[in-house]
């Protein structure tokens, strides 16, 4: 079974949404068989490479009311990331372009397959949330790649060029034609899908319905002339 | 897309059925995505290894009244096999088991895939429905093994022992899990069944059906909070 996740690494609901999914997991019977691929959704295209707001400053400008018209939505957020066990210290983040760190995520996904991308989706999203990092910045990307498992001369070339630009614009492509306009968006199977947080049960039933759907029992379509241990019916 | 089909070859609806399947494939768009694999299906196990009978006469035998009892009957199938271009001619054919041409159908399979399989298995069915030959003779069926493309060491190999034995019983026990009581038995995608040799228009639409299910549209189980170019909904 194939879970497909479109998220950003600046996403708070993908990064609660990951939890919960992975809350479902743990109770899923056929969890190890199940394969959990990232791809890149940027909430963002228009903010800089390089930040010079934080993500308070650039939410409350764009909002309108400053920091502090937006603090008490982020705080609502950081209760409810602290429920999923996330400690949420991010707002001095800086608000940037988020493409280098999903083309990492590509590079991830084709050096070492699903489990390096996830280990590298998980401390992106870590830095990024609970450290407050940029994730426009190449220093700490290649940091936190690095220290996931991805091989430092790949690093360093991925971000010194634009490889793998367009398998991002593809993955944002693909979120689009399923009708997507936010993330985090869940897809099984190509076949079903779930948008937004959704609380753990949902994912829950989520997964029991595509393996179910993906195991059915034989459905007979029609009935005729066989030959059989008696002879052939005529 | 895979469609296996259960059958014996010496079933005459299972000749007639593999024509109408095939006539149903040169129009279905998605040809090219099809494999088709032959599981073994054994109509008479207690037949003897060395024919003495002809098939009439075990027929007759079986149902009294001898041959000639039994002769409208396989004119009739005669007639629908002509009207596939099959011209039958099988009634002088020794009655026999088919374990060792399943074995062989088996070794096409581990040798070539399932083309060579669907070689051996169409010269088969013709060597015994349009020339009246033995399907219990190690002779004609290392001529045919041979003349399909099987190598003829592992062939001679394969008839002096029991190899594939296994995966013979193997495929009578999943047709009968399958609750297939006769041949040919078709399943596709192991999801949708067809018994019998059903018109060219029934196999057209069990193709189309299980090509759509398979290519299904995303359905969406929930929508929830997510994050979207206009900041996170909370």
């Amino acid at each position: 079974m194939l879970i497909e996740i479109w998220s950003d690494v600046v996403c708070p609901w993908c990064y609660i949404g990951k939890r919960r999914l992975e809350e479902a997991l743990t109770s899923f019977e056929h969890a190890d068989e199940v394969d959990v691929v990232f791809r890149s959704f940027e909430l963002d295209p228009t903010a800089p490479q390089v930040g010079t707001e934080s993500v308070a400053e650039a939410l409350g400008r764009k909002y309108g009311g400053g920091v502090d018209a937006v603090r008490p939505m982020m705080d609502r957020v950081a209760v409810i990331a602290a429920e999923v066990g996330l400690e949420f210290d991010y707002e001095h983040a800086t608000h940037t372009k988020t493409v280098d760190a999903h083309r990492l995520l590509h590079e991830a996904l084709a050096q070492g397959g699903p489990a390096l991308q996830r280990e590298l989706k998980e401390r992106l999203l870590a830095a990024y949330f609970l450290r407050g990092r940029s994730m426009g910045d190449h220093e700490v990307l290649r940091e936190v790649a690095v220290g996931a498992g991805l091989d430092a001369v790949r690093v360093d070339a991925v971000l010194a060029g634009d490889e793998h630009v367009g398998a991002v614009r593809a993955d944002i492509d693909q979120a689009r034609a399923y009708g997507a306009t936010g993330v985090p968006f869940f897809v099984v199977d190509r076949r079903y899908g779930v948008s937004g947080a959704q609380p753990t049960g949902v994912f829950s039933e989520l997964l029991q319905r595509a393996w179910d759907d993906s195991h059915p029992g034989l459905q007979m379509l029609a009935d005729g002339t066989v030959c059989g241990p008696d002879g052939c019916a005529v």
